[in-house]
């Protein structure tokens, strides 16, 4: 087996904090780090092939090699565009106030595929079993999948079981992969950010990370918040409909919370974000815990939360639209995009004073997800 | 959280072997336990869903009701039919004769999305990274993938990257799902097999699981097989285009071999199936390891292999046609679909001699892909 070894991860300069020969935590975190490993070493494997795909025909070609990294791939078939994401779930624990990880690995998927502007439509459920682990919570978490995808509006259609030794698995990993179909006159995208735009937040920010770490570190705050983990299709279908291609960019707020997706756009759109504090909802009891915990709620991670850049036109319109949905009564325009300052995040304060919203390293909790 | 708790798995007789309240090994094996804890927890819960998919139409509903399960769902999206598949893989070791686990992971989904008679298209990528993991090494599996994929003229558009904590995965897991396009005129399925019809098989048996083996034991046969892991989508391409719907059901002969594959279907099409001992290739390699191992190379995993059913009138085509294939020169007629004794698999011995050959409860060897 003479496989030859390519150089898995060119290093190079000014980002001394890649340098790890090694996986860490933090290349899973949806931070700096893991940007630069999809961005040096999957990237340019998977996308930079010079044959035809198989009955893809060239707008796939297209699509996958000018769009900037996304939530899902959008792909053409026979004149339908379809929206294709996969996500793997490590969750830990595996059942959390609000939620489980059966719940998580359908909204999760669906989320993706909604972000793309597409109505989810089917999903596939992939089980990496541990060796010992109950049925029963097996069972429950099968059971809380069924009724995420009920909720969703989706059908599981394949699914593949594997088992690992006992102590090579952490009781269940879940891949959801999920296929959308997007409608005509959709195009959600990075690049169609463009400055004068609005940015609209669909809620209050940092229920999900809370509420893993409070179960994980076993802290009892007053009043443990629940996840906030919820599919968002429906209120970007009305959206859509309403606006087309007036919605330039959707995206929810996972791994990094707020202020990696909007680091990433930024970063994809070459546009500077000005972020308002004082529109930006964060409950009193995710305040509470994120002081105590040193936290800050701005990259803490969300599973029912996304944000919306539409032209600041219409912002007025897509803010009532998401407020009339039952997961988006909070929706508030948290910002605008501007020109100045490409590929940076700032923060006004409540007194005017601004501060950069950086990109972390890695994520401030690790298996969130 | 007052999550319903359902009984996880339904105990019946006469199986007594299923009387199990913890994940085994042998749930991942492809044997009877992993089609009971299908049939008995997933299924029911993903398959009889009340509402109606976003977007998917009647034509999916009675394709997820109606049909067995399979290697891949078939679904239709504006006229055209996809078929939508996911695998994990968590082989061990990583790196094998003939092949690894990214390898694996391209081919295998390839290979399911071909025994829908679908052309493969567009692949996913999902990859759970253990902390610690060499980035030289995922590097390695990562350029693996890449070539697989040119190989089979597919494109990976999508992925997601998660670590786990040290001791919480084993090196790397990957999920690939994919979709493929499934011709007009083509309709591959368990249901469609019919007394009469010809059993063909692509090429000899035994190789993959062998080589994994050998590789997992530290044994050092005289000269140790190479896995066969390949993709199976051209030769499916020359079958279905050339024999069209004469093409009834094809299967890749992967977690528990050709017996495993034609339980499944003997079951599913409630017919009887006759194999030939004499027509089936065997190298005299992975014969003289199974002898030593105690193992029968029915039973043992091929990642490049499958079996064909056709109208026995055109089995000398597809046998013509297969051949011409340079991954199935040895292709073989091996049996025949009868009507006695549905749902068993009878082995033919060379001298005149018959005997069952069962559906296994678990696997022979865990983890082989």
């Amino acid at each position: 087996m003479a496989v030859p070894t390519p150089d898995p991860f060119q290093l190079s300069c000014p980002v001394p904090l890649d340098i790890h020969t090694t996986v860490q935590m933090a290349h899973g975190g949806g931070g700096r780090l893991m940007r630069g490993l999809i961005e040096r070493m999957l990237l340019p494997a998977f996308a930079a092939r010079g044959g035809e795909a198989a009955g893809a025909g060239a707008a796939a070609e297209r699509v996958a090699a000018r769009e900037p990294p996304h939530d899902s791939a959008v792909v053409e078939a026979g004149g339908v565009r379809l929206a294709f994401t996969t996500d793997s779930f490590v969750v830990s624990p595996l059942f959390f106030p609000g939620g489980d990880i059966g719940k998580l690995a359908v909204c999760g998927t669906v989320n993706d595929l909604a972000m793309a502007g597409a109505k989810p439509a089917w999903l596939s459920c992939a089980l990496i079993l541990e060796e010992g682990l109950p049925l029963e919570t097996l069972g429950r978490i099968v059971d809380s999948m069924r009724r995420a995808a009920e909720q969703a509006g989706v059908r599981i259609v394949t699914g593949d079981t594997k088992v690992v030794d006992h102590g090579k698995g952490d009781g269940v990993f879940i891949n959801t992969a999920g296929i959308g179909l997007v409608p005509a006159g959709v195009d959600v995208s990075p690049r169609r950010v463009v400055p004068g735009d609005a940015v609209l937040v669909s809620g209050d920010l940092g229920r999900h990370g809370i509420a893993i770490l409070s179960v994980r570190e076993g802290l009892h705050f007053e009043g443990t918040p629940e996840s906030d983990c919820a599919p968002l299709a429906g209120m970007v279908e009305m959206l859509t409909a309403r606006l087309g291609p007036q919605v330039h960019c959707l995206r929810d707020l996972t791994r990094g919370g707020l202020a990696a997706a909007l680091n990433e756009i930024a970063l994809d759109a070459q546009v500077g974000i000005r972020l308002e504090e004082e529109a930006v909802a964060v409950s009193e009891r995710v305040a509470g815990a994120c002081e105590l915990l040193g936290l800050d709620p701005l990259y803490v991670a969300n599973e029912g939360r996304m944000l919306a850049i539409v032209p600041a036109v219409v912002a007025g319109e897509a803010l009532a639209i998401l407020r009339a949905h039952p997961l988006a009564r909070e929706a508030a325009i948290v910002g605008e995009v501007t020109a100045a300052h490409p590929g940076t995040v700032e923060l006004r304060g409540r007194l005017g004073g601004g501060r950069i919203v950086d990109l972390l390293s890695g994520e401030q909790m690790p298996r969130i997800c």
